[in-house]
């Protein structure tokens, strides 16, 4: 994939099969977003619970039911096929991995774009704050807590964070430079000991790679786009289909557009 | 009612009939909201209109169906008695102004609590912006624009404004100064020219007093929580009640709860 392709160029390329990969860096400085499918009957509750916890939910769009077209965000774009990997649960459990939705979708299915991370990184690389794991090509180490998300019906579960390990003097730049950004989980939960949040070994993330931390750097823990997936698998609803991780929607807002204005 | 009292003080003198007046100025420092109340049939729209539409409606809150105790804002306090005049609508028109809505309650009630701009208002005048409808006790000019919200479901309609003019030197502070609370309006949505958002006659409002606007003085317009009061009457659902304009649900919330952090 080109780098400098717009938005809809590689939407286009994703949905005629011509671009399967991660989404990371691709049509830079527009806004990036995780995807969950789910019927209607379910969405009302999600729809609450995001409402309860906006750090780690911060809803950009909500599809009208049964229309694949994220209106708001993407006009012209097709949620069936604009993700290059989608994952489809059955109460709970992963039952395919695959590239489209077509077959699949239903008039009731109601789609939520939630806000990510790359937009804030995007916005520390720029403020000159460094990103560990982008600098050595890890994923981003990311950790259960003991911070209780609001339930909402059948919704529940602890915040997820992900860490970034960031040089002392470089902290309050880091918290001013995303607190900017509400919608794309905004400035940090937590800065220092991991302990306080319920986090027993920064070295053993649950999710992506272990993390490097250097003598004179503090690390940093945000609110994360896992939090909504972890918590709609773990109510087992009869069907949940979201993006496969890395592999976002590309929506037509530029980074700007998430700001707080 | 003593000025010095404290959210759950007022709300406790609401309930038992000793205090019915308006609420501007009472449990200083801290939230009011808007009130909207629908049955769960026709929550679903306007959650997801709120979603849509967040200047002119920011949530605060959601209570859970039946539940009329708004936990994540006011633990102990109950939305059927604590707010001081409650407007009840069917089919779009008014039919009683009530003091309280025990009575009235049903299992399927879902309470929504909008931001308001007593909020933002405070922080303006610690700014030391000055401002005009508080000076002169006078009620804030509203309109209705040429700025349509983004509909959901029966959900419909033109945002509406309300307007302070503030002096041209102070523009900015005034931005700024409100930009920091998204969750009661925020930034305002347009500065200068009214015919610009479709306001014929920025003298004769929609709602509201005539404003004075002084030589020197720019008309500076916020999204209001007005909007969706009007878009849920205009909507004409079998039944939605409201607080009555100026008779607010006092929050426990700390104004600072609402600033972007």
């Amino acid at each position: 994939m080109e780098l400098g392709a717009s938005p809809k160029e590689v939407r286009q390329a994703i949905r005629q099969g011509r671009y399967a990969g991660g989404t990371a860096g691709l049509a830079a400085g527009h806004v990036q977003a995780n995807l969950v499918i789910l019927p209607q009957r379910e969405a009302y509750d999600f729809l609450v619970f995001c409402q309860r916890n906006p750090k780690p939910c911060p809803l950009i769009e909500v599809s009208d039911p049964g229309n694949p077209e994220p209106v708001g965000v993407a006009p012209g774009a097709d949620l069936r096929s604009d993700v290059p990997r989608y994952r489809v649960y059955r109460d709970g459990q992963l039952e395919a991995e695959v590239t489209d939705i077509a077959d699949r979708w239903r008039d009731d299915f109601v789609a939520f774009l939630l806000g990510c991370s790359f937009t804030f990184e995007s916005a520390l690389l720029q403020a000159g704050v460094p990103v560990r794991h982008i600098e050595t090509h890890r994923i981003v180490p990311m950790f259960r807590t003991s911070l209780a998300c609001r339930p909402a019906g059948r919704f529940r579960g602890p915040t997820v964070v992900s860490m970034r390990p960031i040089p002392a003097p470089l902290v309050p730049r880091a918290v001013t430079v995303t607190a900017r950004y509400p919608m794309a989980h905004g400035s940090p939960l937590h800065v220092g000991d991991p302990a306080r949040i319920g986090i027993a070994d920064v070295m053993r993330p649950d999710w992506g790679d272990p993390p490097t931390i250097l003598a004179g750097e503090e690390p940093v823990f945000w609110a994360c786009g896992v939090t909504p997936q972890a918590v709609a698998l773990e109510a087992k609803p009869p069907l949940v289909i979201t993006h496969a991780p890395g592999y976002m929607f590309i929506t037509d807002l530029p980074d700007h557009a998430l700001a707080v204005l």
